[in-house]
């Protein structure tokens, strides 16, 4: 795999050093303490497997999101855009925190995340996998291995679980290993700062994934649990959590080729896919992705064009689109010119020659990976319907009505038994996205996405439609202006687009909601039980799924060791670290340096969106008034920087730790060329994006008055007086 | 004016040798000889004084692109673009030339360029400042000086040209002085060489005005004359030109920091304008030219999709359009970026304070920056009206048929009084022109073209409409399906679409197109007394401007001297010299490193236009099969290179030369942060870039088989067998 690609792009480079590929299990750490040692770790490696202590104890899973304890009253830094959603859940066309920035000069002026906003402090990761899979035949697939996962996964969950901890099971190599990892879930998290969109999205969708780069995107939440301790939902009387440990600042900040590493969430990579699955993702996955989410986008900003409280209900949703939008293109860009499939393949090949020379046991996988094909290759004959039942479900009422009628059918069971999502403990995070949606959607728009994703529907193959949905359409399936008159009927005659009938129905038993004439909850009521024997059916290809990837697993994880190929787990957002140095990286006629500084925000400065640097900072950043921040070295301003870390989306707001474990920045991106990396690793080209914590304490001192969040972290701000917010 | 800009950039900057400024009339180049040799110039700058030794002797004009002689069989090297209008001539849908490339064997194989390429061999530039406006009172301006510096102009030219020899009246610094070029013009000029596009465009308007850059832009021309040596037109039997002198080759290339001069005919620069153009540039000209190239381009490129044909007849239209169209976008952003509009303003600010302290002769100069922003005032008021009257004027109807009349007109007078651009030595270009149209057009469009533009006009307050048109409008000046109803009408009923109509009726004389039922003459008999009119009103103020600018530039030049800074007149389509060194440019995050190798045409190739890299190139890239040409510094092969050299439109083509005067690349574009440069040089970021010879060389080796104009200039090639073209 990596040779190939190594022969492609060697001619051009020759003189960086390599990368270190690799997301890590805090548990695998010391195992390679001899190279974290060589890249210059000054602590040691064991330090770094105690999720608890001073190091991993302060870094947080926000969701999708990671992020980081900064001060023993709960501070926690992360991305601006992993703040986004608190930041748009507070603004108003009127109030717009995401233009203006917010800043909280006392606890007592923090202003309340969104529902669903939470701090998940991991403290124990446990392999489980012979809890979950011991008792299985190896012969065993189908729906019989995916239910008793799932028997499995559920009871340990449950075991684990209790009021303030939430329990997961994760499934690593596809479910070559299970493991479960135990979370104190903080439910009351503050907005506490946010600087202006024109420093936190310096750039915007024109500099994402770009390198040379200036976005401040960093933002400040708090932690609060009740007075005994104990995690509670926002209450005005909650106090700020005690954290076991936060992190220490190095003020003094990193230079070129110094070590850096960072700890976080990253969600998910296919470094593992076979070819057949990498050339689907470029031949339809990505393009149809890219064509519906273009289309979604030019729905809402033509809404958003004639309305500001829409754009900013939207402004989350678009962010993300954009984001993603920019990402499938930048995947389909890299996987062409890293030639991805024919990589795969190749290493494919080498990986079935080898099994070919091995003895029986080991042989006999390469029939497993021929099978596997096979569930793939089912998987395929469905996945036009299931991707626009999946886009559906982003509707709002598709979304809450499913979310409403599934719940309600599912408390009937034993809590073990019911759907994963749809359980008891699952129940508060499903009511937090029914009351979100008042800040997220417009029914005007929710019902042009509803329409959109309908016309899809009726266009697709006879053997890809859902019985339920056609008879609910009846001549709509052919008719374009009778389908928009079935949907405009359909939102006209619900009231789940009111949030206190939402939250009453969502208390409401099944027969209930049967004998409702709310035209949602009978739209749902009618297609609930086709998506059920859908479910079903996906179920047995994953159980099948579930007993030949790890096969395969074993088998690539074995072929791997034999090449000295590194053979961390793809990430599925669970706590991983990866390492390696400041550095930038060179392509023909062009080099990128690791630093940018502040001249180069004054020359992108524009003062048009997204280049609408903020008076006071343009004018700091002309006069160089940089105080205590510089560079020492190089008397600038560091804004930015590059390091040739391995990480991916779900590491956004990440802490970049210096070889002493102490904060230097966080992660927010990657360059271009790191877009496909969640494919193929390229250790000359891929590299992350931070921004350096010297600018964030700047933007703080200078631009944003945030004396009192400097003196909560132990730095003393320069600023006489506070000149903004 | 440098100053203040070199403030706001010299933050980011430290390292970079500076550049050195300034489009060099040769005869100044004696006076910078310290300069010069300080850079590395190994010549006696002297010699380069010599237009007709062996340098600039070999450095030609073909109207609009430089080029040079390598051969002593007159084999004549530019840009692929300034080539492109030869190769689209003889290219159709079947044989397309553009996409394929196209090598002759042998002289027989060369092929005629279009009717209106030449090749200008200047032999002489003379100073007749004195001839042209000694006898006129220092006070006259108006049509008065208008009048007589036309006719000293015409009569200098009249006594300068005669068979063969081309003379024109070249103005410096906006009528400050005047010099006569006397040029020999070559007839018969033919097309021995283009790569294909997938070559010579590589990157196509992707690339355009970008670094890293990688294109193969250019080609070979050839001179022809008549046996006896005289100019003549294309005729079978004419023999290769024998230039006096043409240039080495230096095979080995240059390195970074090696001197590096260009010799070129750069058409325009804005360096001296002032403050208030800088501002009509930034608000009105470029938007309003940006938005109505858009709009020519939209009608062209859907008319291009629907037929091959359309296509291949406008693509050279469209490729000099979306030039355009990147060049004034970022003038627009270059423009702001340095605040082109203060910097100005703050130099004129200094310039009138100096005056103000000079003595009365001196001082008197600021009434006449005074009046010159009267004058120009009063050019603004018309100016929407000139602008759409200049667009029709684009459309083959209008030029042709204002052409046809105008010249019948012009025709009755002594040539002396004809108006320039239709006297007798002009006619050869109209008729050429009037039968270019065939290749170049297709009516539909044209149609088109002109109904857009009329829609325009329909648009202009009352002061500035055109009585003429207004009434051959009629009611299709408020009724638009009348308007394109009068088009499709006129369209209809003429013949001027027919090349032989269009030579026929260029030899009529004006009462017999008086008398033609002909729509399109009809339309333009109806219209050119008006436009005289419109023309004398021009000649009103141009004379004005003619006594007022050279006051202003009297002053500038003064003040400029006093400041140390360099005193070059702006471009105007004359010789000129410029030097410096080959080196890159650093901006915040990323340094642009000098060079690029044929391994960065490996990583952009994508197999799709423009990255569509020919399958023989390719492989012979990626096996880095470069023979001899490779640098013998970096052992890859040079693509294209950065130099600090001061270049604008004009220059393509230009030969870039070594310190002993031998021929290393050719100058092809510049830099994104060059294109502002025709208005404010910025020597930290302004940039050119030429193709590396060692390139050009390999392309014709290696991919195209073109040893037979290796063996030409002396240089043996390498492959066996040719092996595809």
């Amino acid at each position: 795999m990596r040779r190939i690609l190594f022969m492609a792009v060697a001619a051009c480079f020759t003189t960086l050093a390599a990368a270190d590929e690799g997301m890590w299990q805090p548990a695998q750490l010391p195992a390679i303490a001899n190279q974290l040692k060589q890249r210059g770790l000054e602590l040691p490696p064991a330090r770094l497997t105690d999720l608890a202590g001073p190091t991993m104890g302060a870094v947080v899973s926000i969701g999708g999101c990671t992020a980081s304890f900064v001060s023993p009253e709960a501070l926690v830094v992360t991305n601006h855009h992993c703040a986004y959603g608190a930041i748009q859940y507070n603004s108003t066309a009127e109030r717009n925190l995401i233009k203006d920035g917010f800043l909280a000069r006392t606890q007592a002026e923090e202003l309340p995340g969104d529902p669903n906003l939470r701090v998940y402090v991991t403290d124990e990761i446990r392999d489980i996998t012979r809890e979950i899979v011991g008792q299985i035949d190896a012969k065993v697939g189908g729906l019989a291995r995916y239910e008793a996962i799932d028997r499995a996964q559920k009871a340990a969950v449950a075991k684990c679980e209790k009021p303030g901890i939430k329990c997961d099971v994760y499934t690593f190599h596809g479910g070559y290993s299970f493991q479960l990892v135990r979370q104190r879930e903080i439910k009351d998290v503050r907005l506490v700062y946010a600087p202006p969109a024109a420093i936190g999205k310096f750039g915007g969708d024109i500099d994402n994934w770009m390198w040379p780069r200036h976005t401040g995107d960093f933002s400040f939440l708090r932690a609060y649990v009740g007075k005994d301790g104990s995690s509670r939902p926002y209450a005005k009387d909650n106090v700020p959590f005690k954290p076991k440990h936060f992190l220490p600042l190095n003020t003094a900040g990193v230079e070129a080729g110094d070590f850096v590493m960072v700890a976080g969430y990253p969600g998910r990579t296919n470094r593992y896919r076979l070819a057949e699955e990498t050339r689907d993702a470029i031949n339809w996955q990505y393009p149809t992705n890219i064509r519906l989410y273009s289309e979604i986008l030019d729905i809402i900003n033509r809404a958003g064009a004639k309305d500001a409280g829409t754009a900013v209900k939207y402004a989350n949703s678009v962010a993300s689109f954009n984001n993603y939008l920019k990402n499938f293109r930048g995947q389909l860009e890299g996987l062409a010119k890293a030639q991805a499939v024919e990589v795969k393949t190749a290493k494919e090949d080498a990986l079935l020659t080898w099994l070919r020379g091995q003895d029986g046991e080991t042989a006999a996988l390469a029939a497993d990976i021929g099978e596997l094909r096979g569930v793939l290759s089912e998987q395929r004959k469905v996945r036009e319907r299931d991707l626009v039942l999946g886009y559906l479900n982003r509707t709002f009422l598709y979304n809450a009505s499913y979310h409403i009628y599934r719940t309600a059918t599912e408390r009937t069971k034993p809590d073990l038994q019911r759907e994963q999502g749809f359980q008891a403990r699952d129940e508060a995070k499903i009511e937090g996205t029914l009351k979100q949606w008042e800040r997220r959607m417009e029914p005007a728009v929710d019902k042009q996405l509803f329409v959109h994703f309908l016309r899809s529907y009726v266009k697709l193959p006879p053997d890809q439609r859902v019985a339920a949905l056609d008879a609910w359409l009846g001549n709509a399936q052919a008719d374009d202006a009778a389908l928009v008159q079935k949907v405009d009927a359909l939102y006209a005659a619900t009231r789940l687009t009111q949030v206190d009938e939402r939250l009453r129905w969502f208390k409401a038993k099944p027969a209930e909601i049967e004998a409702s004439d709310d035209a949602a909850l009978k739209f749902m009521v009618a297609l609930l039980p086709e998506l059920l024997q859908i479910e079903q059916a996906r179920k047995q290809r994953t159980g099948d799924e579930l007993r030949l990837r790890p096969r395969y697993m074993q088998a690539m994880i074995a072929y791997n060791e034999t090449q000295g190929q590194p053979v961390y787990p793809d990430a599925n957002s669970s706590l991983r670290v990866t390492f390696g140095q400041v550095q930038g990286f060179k392509k023909d006629g062009v080099e990128f340096t690791p630093f940018t500084t502040g001249d180069g925000i004054v020359a992108k400065t524009t003062n048009e969106d997204p280049f609408d640097t903020p008076a006071t900072q343009y004018q700091a950043l002309v006069a160089r008034d940089y105080g205590r921040y510089a560079s020492a070295k190089s008397g600038s301003l560091p804004v930015n920087f590059l390091a040739d870390l391995d990480i991916t989306g779900g590491n956004s707001g990440s802490p970049a730790l210096d070889a002493q474990g102490r904060l230097i920045g966080l992660a927010f991106d990657g360059n271009w060329d790191s877009v496909s990396a969640d494919w193929i690793f390229d250790p000359k080209l891929t590299r992350s994006i931070q921004v350096d914590l010297r600018y964030m304490l700047w933007v703080m001192d200078k631009v944003d008055g945030a004396q009192n969040l400097l003196r909560e972290m132990g730095v003393a701000g320069e600023a006489a007086t506070p000149s903004g917010g």
